[in-house]
């Protein structure tokens, strides 16, 4: 089948309910941004092999893309609407894995309320690779930019369990009990919409954690002119990670200068405490304060007795990628 | 140097004159598209050995990527807003690399007048691997649907230059007198702006010839729900292209199943000819009359003598691509 009918069989069901996509059979979409409000745009990128492990399922591969786009839509406070796909897929692929990853997208089309309304199918000589670029809305998105000294600093759900889940899956690490929910969230990275939508008039600023607490919090810093502490006994762990690092004698800092988290991080003043507390609930999202910002130029993490912990790495970085 | 590094260096002054890119140091770009127009979004991805020689200047395929995409914005009628890049980069990919190549989008950002505001840069294992998502408007764009039997079918410049010039570069032919422009052609093209924007109240539907004038055209056909008949004797062949095909004796068909002319195929009411005309001359673009769309179901390519001419290829395809 040639790229023409897989893009009529496979992809264009993903697209028929926007009629902004035109059924994929035109040169472009055709969007009609609701007016007053911002339109949030971002892309990321995913190479087999890299940002995922070339043989796993291609529905996953999809909707990891998929969610990892997600997430930054979340960290904005944005709502998502659409996305344009880049496929540029190995010459060997077959038709089963275009269906697997079209029943993948569709899957999570319906659960996040996203569709399909353009893109590009190409082949390559090389492995998988695939951008996304997910459109969504907000009155007032959250920047990384606003944060200032004293705003507390929270992080939702729990760190290190992609990561773990990675080393599970390249047998870098052994099994340990609960091994299988560190893989799962690898594959599947589970985007904090709900939260996301209830930053905005909450926080002062926010993004996702992709690349490694210590590092993104770097950029927030940056952005917003300000240092942070983070105190390394209040990072939230899942009972697998836990498990893990007493199984493996992981030190806790070694699992948040790693990728894969795809939980938001954010600051708010102290004076939104309760109203935080009251969203996390609402929205049935663990939220931890977990540090605050400083007058400092960069974040630094703090054990219990305060004294400043060195890390291994400071996070992940695609072209440092071991 | 990180991929934090290259972008601040290279990428972020590309974004520099727009605010909704913020430098390129948030999650997502924030865009507010003026009230009243359509935003004319499209894709277009490419990858070294497939689209372009992993040889070529760097400089090159980045103005290539762009253009590519721009010529699909001008058979909308739309003008060039913004546009996300993302880029897999092979693992030695070096900064003198990076800086051509972000050069080359800097000339042709000068030149059309749009700008970066996002994406993603990641490592790859294997080739070069790019994907641009650009940005426009246009009050009343102009779709590949709309199309009516009777009305005349135009196609701008001249075609089979950029498949000419391919097989120059690869050896695949000898040189000939105008090779060099051919050569230019494929690795630069001219995406036609002026008379993209002419369009909207002018021609009934359009889109860009990128994968062969009949394989475009029957994309065309199917979306007017119409056919259409194309007179061979009438397609504008550019001098290098009669001097390669008067050298190697290539039939004049053989130029038109190809990929890589970044043309504007339109069709308009046979009233519409003297607007048509003027508008050419007013944007001093080559445009030519090259048949017309029928009540048929598909394009039929005819000769001198109404004689139905087969083609060797219908066009390119992505996944059939020797």
């Amino acid at each position: 089948m040639s790229e023409f009918g897989w893009i009529r069989r496979y992809f264009a069901p993903l697209a028929a309910s926007d009629p902004a996509a035109l059924n994929l059979t035109d040169d472009a979409a055709f969007l009609t941004p609701p007016a007053g409000e911002a339109q949030v745009i971002t892309v990321d990128a995913m190479v087999a092999g890299v940002h995922f492990l070339p043989h796993d399922p291609a529905g996953l591969i999809a909707r990891k893309l998929l969610r990892v786009n997600l997430s930054d839509l979340a960290a904005k406070g944005a709502r998502p609407a659409c996305y344009f796909l880049s496929c540029a897929l190995p010459a060997g692929t077959g038709e089963p894995w275009v269906a697997d990853f079209c029943a993948g997208l569709a899957a999570d089309q319906a659960l996040y309320g996203i569709r399909l309304v353009g893109g590009d199918t190409v082949a390559t000589p090389g492995p998988l690779c695939l951008s996304l670029t997910a459109v969504g809305y907000a009155a007032a998105p959250v920047l990384r930019g606003g944060g200032r000294a004293g705003d507390d600093l929270y992080v939702t759900g729990a760190l290190g369990d992609g990561w773990l889940g990675l080393q599970r899956l390249t047998g870098a690490l052994d099994a340990w009990e609960g091994a299988e929910a560190a893989v799962t969230r690898y594959r599947l990275p589970e985007p904090r919409m709900a939260m996301g939508l209830a930053l905005p008039g909450l926080a002062r600023c926010a993004m996702d954690v992709s690349d490694g607490l210590m590092a993104d919090l770097a950029h927030l810093c940056r952005a917003s002119a300000c240092g942070a502490e983070v105190w390394l006994d209040a990072l939230p762990l899942s009972e697998s990670a836990r498990n893990a690092c007493a199984r493996f004698a992981l030190p806790k800092e070694s699992l948040i200068s790693r990728g894969d988290d795809y939980e938001l991080l954010f600051a708010a003043p102290p004076a939104a405490r309760d109203a935080v507390a009251r969203a996390a609930a609402r929205h049935d999202t663990p939220v931890t304060r977990i540090g605050r910002l400083t007058d400092g130029t960069e974040p630094v993490l703090r054990d219990g007795a305060g004294h400043a912990v060195t890390l291994d790495r400071a996070g992940f970085d695609h072209f440092a990628k071991s």
